[in-house]
């Protein structure tokens, strides 16, 4: 039962759209990711997804969002659920942008997107 | 679908070991408390719950820890994960102190320990 150091942890990786997992509970993990440019559309059926920018811009684009919706912008200290279903791009709008997340355990990070260059199965550190 | 600003919502409340949610997700919930002071020993017996230090530093005692392990101190950007059944607690060791929390929704903050003054349910903020 030792703490873990968010920044030092952060510190220790430049790979994007890779998260790391920091921490396991009650079914959930929190990971670490570092992002650039835009990543690809996606949605996660089961699962709810916590964003907390920790550095730079995040622009969270929606395919489907009720007009004047279909994006919001967000910077270090922000934090937004995204919805288990709702389809959704993040895009790195001011880098380096670095993010905490919050999700069920055994989320891959391009969900229901076909497999590609930016699927990563997420590793502890 | 809008962001919520977490050193906003931290600013916008003062009393202490009354937590506020200010996130829901897949069964859990992510709260906000400032901490003065010493708690009360408590325990959860259905939940893991993750305490990470946004200001101040704070000090999680452990009743049954391994020796050498009956304390953690924690600065801001440390995260703990504190197991279910674990007896433990929380003293703010530099104030003001202030933490977010990770955990199931309808945790109440002293576990097991009697209901008393410090006792208090998490108000959606």
């Amino acid at each position: 039962m030792h703490p873990t150091h968010i920044p030092t942890k952060l510190a220790s990786f430049s790979d994007c759209w890779s998260p790391k997992i920091v921490a396991s509970l009650n079914g959930q993990e929190v990971k670490l990711a570092r992002l650039s440019g835009a990543f690809v559309w996606h949605k996660h059926d089961e699962a709810d997804e916590l964003f907390y920018v920790l550095k730079g811009r995040l622009r969270m684009e929606f395919r489907d969002g009720p007009a004047g919706e279909r994006s919001v912008v967000m910077g270090a200290g922000d934090m937004l659920v995204v919805p288990r279903g709702v389809e959704h791009r993040p895009v790195a709008e001011v880098e380096p942008c670095a993010v905490m997340l919050f999700e069920p355990a055994g989320v891959v990070n391009t969900g229901d997107a076909e497999r590609g260059e930016l699927t990563n199965e997420a590793e502890r550190i």
